[in-house]
């Protein structure tokens, strides 16, 4: 990843808190790699107008606007569901390749595979970085994290898109802080913009789902302590459930840390299926982790931004009376009790269980 | 699919009860279309001899006898683990295409995408068909099954490659025997080959695994009153689970018929993994369908291929009284028990819970 790299985020007519997931955790996690914001709904005003978090950074109206805040790259700041590119933003995308621009991408439809975007960006002599393009060597998954001393930690959901990424993140901050050897495994294509590196097991063939979650987490465990996983969808997602039961059963984790986010009853975009009590989704995670290695859940992290303070303090007494478990919001307060969660579940596993990784402290 | 096919089957150092998946069950099911089969190994031998099944159809030991049988096309008789080709077969394959053979695959690398293949078989007019070739215009499910009238059958598994597929063909036949309109909805290489049509589920994008699942079953369910899905894997296998779940969650079942074989104890391929008792198996299946709409197992379905016949009975008695279901070997004996009970949950589905359904009869 080029250290110069400054991106114009594209989220035209879809730049906001729940729409724009891409976008976002690019301002949260990487602010300086951020020239501009293009929406024309909020030409004029700043990403913290919009969002309530990322500064001074401005919203621009047009292509032109955003090439004078002197960009390197064009990001495709949304991932639909589906992750197909908006028609109407063919043009403005030309119009970044023309200008010189790379574009960066994590939506299905590969941009280096579309004949139009890949001749104009050989013309110019700029490049298409497609996150989601799987690596062409992948395998069936056969347990090989087994062999792994590092204790591996997976985010997990009651549905998608609910902060699993994010707490990840937020976790890992922690626990550096706390002088442990952390990595995290991205999974998504925001996660591997932020890292530089990881794999969006989505993206990949079916068979091999499980296979690539093996391979990120055997490669992220190189040197770590701990290797935080990002989750993805929910075990309970109409979509997205075999994408999440693949990475489960792929990255074996030791332990589980569920997200969930207390106003939200139904998933998403699928009212039908109601969200189970958090007792009964640490069951159903219980159960589908017990006949290959069972990962406990130890800690709940709970998205409360749409809630008052007030409102988020009682969620998050609700959740640790129901589950026994501490709880949090790791991105409104302070992450430290799943922090010191993880770290002491850690401690515990590689004092009593492996030997050879509480030698590697 | 032309109705003068006739196959030579390659399964060169791979025939076998076991071992060559592909062609066995076009063997079982579709032996008119089984000119000879091709492994040096048995060179001179009936099918009948290797498998126990499939008469006088022939096994040769090169391509010029097996053309000597006028097959019309060649037939990759295996999908090995990973589903890639061996790759001492292309010299077979090209010969056969210099024939003028059309070749059929189920492997995971499509060989109308392999430059020399492709070539050569435009040279000679001949088509090269990729039976795992998802669809194009795959979406992620919603939940779409939901508007189905017709009885909607699953075939699940304690592991994978246990008789998921052969189950639901031999439930299909004695169901169409009681006059029920059947379809059977093919979800891998095999069971496409048999019907003619299909999606192999896992070889799409894994996004789309439930929405290509969900595709299918609303398409064969035009005019059916039952709906026999072709499971696929296991909901505890550690490479093929993912795949598992987005079928069971896009095929939404209304009932499921649960494939096991006695004298398995672990995971193929996974001997760390042990397969737990029928009713913990029956349990996981539970709370996997619970949250979207529950779909009890109805019947088990036992492979006793390896049992001698007492043991079998003995066995098939024991999984009756473990789980209070209906049970049999559906290949090796009468399968009526199991087609009953299909049938009587049908038919009180129909009466009690879809006026439409019932309307179609």
């Amino acid at each position: 990843m080029p250290s110069d790299l400054r991106f114009l985020i594209l989220v035209e007519g879809q730049f906001g808190p729940l729409s724009s997931k891409t976008a976002n955790s690019c301002i949260r996690y990487t602010p300086d790699r951020v020239a501009a914001v293009l929406d024309s709904r909020f030409a004029g005003t700043t990403v913290q107008d919009v969002l309530g978090f990322g500064g001074s950074i401005p919203v621009v109206g047009a292509l032109a606007d955003g090439l004078a805040r002197s960009p390197t790259a064009l990001l495709i700041g949304v991932a639909p569901q589906g992750g197909r590119l908006p028609n109407d933003w063919r043009a403005t995308i030309l119009g970044a390749i023309d200008a010189g621009l790379d574009v960066w991408s994590g939506l299905h439809t590969f941009l280096s595979r579309d004949e139009e975007f890949a001749a104009r960006a050989a013309a110019r002599g700029v490049t298409l970085h497609d996150l989601r393009l799987p690596p062409g060597d992948l395998t069936v998954a056969g347990g090989r994290v087994r062999d792994v001393d590092a204790t591996v930690i997976l985010t997990v959901g009651s549905d998608c898109n609910i902060g699993k990424m994010t707490a990840a993140l937020q976790l890992r901050d922690g626990l550096a802080q706390r002088g442990r050897a952390v990595h995290f495994a991205g999974t998504g294509q925001t996660g591997i913009l932020i890292e530089g590196w990881g794999i969006a097991v989505d993206a990949v063939i079916a068979d091999f789902i499980a296979g690539a979650a093996e391979r990120l987490v055997v490669e992220a465990a190189e040197g770590a302590e701990i290797v935080l996983v990002e989750g993805q969808g929910s075990l309970i997602h109409p979509g997205y459930s075999g994408v999440t039961l693949g990475l489960l059963h792929g990255s074996l984790p030791h332990a589980l840390v569920l997200c969930t986010q207390p106003s939200r009853t139904v998933i998403t975009n699928n009212p039908w299926v109601k969200i189970p009590p958090l007792r009964d989704v640490i069951a159903i995670h219980d159960t589908m982790t017990r006949p290959l290695r069972h990962a406990p859940v130890i800690a709940v992290c709970l998205n409360t931004y749409d809630l008052s303070a007030q409102a988020a303090r009682d969620a998050i007494a609700r959740a640790r009376d129901e589950t026994g478990l501490p709880a949090t919001d790791p991105v409104r307060f302070d992450p430290e009790p799943i922090v010191q969660a993880i770290d002491a579940f850690h401690a515990q596993r590689a004092r009593n269980v492996s030997p050879r990784a509480a030698a590697i402290r």
